[in-house]
């Protein structure tokens, strides 16, 4: 089972963090970090390093592509939207978190296909031939989106389940002793206060910028 | 509010991105990750190496101290326990995730208090003079422990709204979609399938190592 999780800077860490806590823990995976260029890649809040540990030219094809979310998405065509293009005619499953969903739709992807996002962002899938749809996880064909940030737990503990059965997942849930307890209850929309809602409103192009 | 997150080579990659990724949002945030090294180290699966800035001699001071757990945390006495005994005399809080807690415990900061850690190690914090307290986040006086894993993300929302307001965490909280939908409820020793549980205290050596 191959893995390659896409980097890039401005990605947010925990996009693929999450994801690959779950997914290196299936069976015979083997988990790739790539990017543009290998080595160090700057993440969102520019606090931290995650290491490519391939180039895009040097990754050879897997069956999961994962593509992070973050601030300035590569939206823009280019070699990183060839990539995903090849990448994706190899793979059982093309996923991504948050943003990442935009990424993949951009790169014509996602057309005509359900998709979520981060909850901030789900209206511009349309832009790129999506349909959004709200949702922690979106399963459509062999694409799985998954909702903002924290999602791609939820996300990757859906996929092992599809991949390696149910007992597998549950283990990986167990060893990471995923029994979330949010100490307040505003992680969605619906639920957060309205005052801390229209706050990120207001601040959204600080959040992400889908340019 | 300055933040130092301990990296080791061994450590488990979500045990220290879930609470960074809340804490680097906190305003005026500066993270930075230290090591007895500083460059690539490498995280538990094998397959992702994190960029630690700074040594432990470089780092400054900080208001809050983090140590994630990993497979063979560093429980024996030598530089890495120095630095955590002169960090704490610096800290509003000194933290930890998971068998983390193991960490700070044989370094002599729990002695007589109240922690948590992954499931199949609270025992554990016994040996070293702690007190095991099951719990997803626990609290005695400054020091704050997790427990498995994916609980950092809980410790550091609650964190948050100590240090900045509830308005504050709750902002965070929405911004990284933290509404989390696990398909199983497989996360604890609780709610998992026996057999599950079973299969995992059997393995529990390969999971981490305490030695």
């Amino acid at each position: 089972m191959k893995i390659n999780i896409l980097t890039y800077d401005g990605m947010t860490a925990l996009d693929a963090i999450g994801p690959f806590e779950v997914l290196a823990r299936l069976p015979g995976a083997e988990v790739l970090f790539v990017g543009e260029r290998a080595g160090p890649v700057r993440t969102d809040t520019g606090h931290l390093a995650l290491m490519a540990a391939a180039t895009l030219d040097e990754a050879p094809p897997a069956d999961i592509v994962l593509v992070p979310g973050g601030f300035r998405p590569p939206l823009a065509e280019g070699p990183l939207h060839d990539w995903l293009r090849a990448a994706d005619r190899a793979t059982t499953w093309t996923t991504s978190v948050c943003v990442g969903s935009l990424v993949l739709a951009a790169a014509g992807l996602l057309t005509g296909r359900r998709a979520t996002s981060h909850w901030l962002a789900l209206d511009e899938l349309a832009r790129f031939g999506a349909v959004p749809t709200p949702g922690r996880v979106v399963v459509d064909g062999k694409y799985a989106t998954g909702a903002g940030v924290s999602a791609g737990i939820d996300l990757a503990l859906d996929l092992a389940a599809r991949v390696a059965g149910l007992q597998v997942a549950q283990a990986i849930q167990l060893g990471i002793e995923y029994d979330p307890a949010p100490p307040f209850a505003a992680g969605s929309p619906g639920t957060a206060p309205e005052s801390i809602v229209a706050l990120l409103r207001v601040q959204r192009d600080s959040i992400f910028v889908a340019e």
